[in-house]
């Protein structure tokens, strides 16, 4: 809160400024676990941080963009998609499993992501956000790119989920050392199992 | 270490008394996670709790059974491999599957499963003593069980995981809600193709 204060106060600050993507970026933090994903608003967002909407969709172009930039996420899963949908269906599941493998190997990249999940174990606000922006943002939208059901989708997640959290903080071995193309090998048919629907 | 002095000089504890269970898993608890679950032994753990190790044989038979007795872990690994190789061997993912949505299911049982999770991801102490655990407790058992080798148990083990992370701590639906049986039928033969190897 004395942030919030901070940062509508601080004299000489402009929209523009050099901070101003920071300071819609906190704003967007705050609201966004507040008021979980789906009823924070770029609108509400703008208001908290001082700023004109228009600034906003400038800078981070959706409330996902925002979310993504905020959260320090690795990805924006609108991008996800294209990648998904281009090239053979039967090879979905293993661009998909290889596309995660190798974002995660980026310690600078899954870094967000782990912290992430290390508050949500113990908050039930951070929950709600990560939940809402994970179904209507990440895997209803892939899943309806796919033509696969959320409860496909689901599990598809919870495999690579769980991969990366054996791999990277349980840090079982041999899956913690073994290289991607071997996980490809071996995860990429179960993927395109859930992908399949068979 | 002020419940270990405590323990040790309570006037009028002898072995055997109403809490001497409670207080070798106390010291259970502070020994694992001190040392490890591979360093950690049933003498050393009897000697932090001041009584004699065959009395700690006497309560909980191994150091497994211990360390699932001070973690209120729902389940020994030593009775999984039974009902696993127990059973025609094409139905062993079903089999597996379906055991640990039944015991996650109940709340009570889940609590401390997921409460050592939570500990687990801020703290490299507790995610080494629950790596060597399930490496050497578990995952490698049944592995040898089932002749299936370290990596597709590890890959077994990520998707179970992963599905009772999402089911029960971020709760994404439908698969927080659906039944246990729609999930076996989508999850079995994922589990049952890391078991054979194909």
């Amino acid at each position: 809160m004395s942030e919030v204060t901070t940062g509508r106060r601080r004299p000489g600050r402009r929209p523009g400024s050099a901070d101003t993507r920071g300071e819609i970026m906190a704003a967007a933090r705050r609201t966004f676990a507040e008021k979980g994903f789906d009823k924070a608003t770029i609108r509400g967002i703008a208001r908290e941080a001082g700023v004109d909407p228009a600034l906003v969709h400038h800078y981070f172009t959706s409330k996902e963009g925002l979310f993504v930039a905020a959260m320090e996420l690795p990805v924006n899963p609108e991008e996800i998609i294209p990648l998904l949908v281009a090239g053979p269906r039967e090879e979905t599941g293993e661009r998909l499993v290889r596309f995660i493998l190798t974002i995660t190997a980026d310690a600078q990249a899954r870094q967000p992501v782990l912290a992430l999940m290390r508050t949500a174990m113990t908050n039930e606000q951070v929950v709600g956000m990560i939940r809402e922006f994970m179904t209507h943002a990440l895997l209803e939208k892939v899943g309806e790119a796919l033509g696969v059901s959320p409860l496909r989708m689901e599990a598809a997640f919870a495999q690579m989920f769980g991969v990366v959290l054996v791999r990277y903080v349980i840090r079982l071995e041999p899956i913690a050392s073994v290289g991607i193309e071997e996980l490809v090998a071996l995860l990429a048919p179960t993927v395109q199992r859930y992908i399949d629907g068979t």
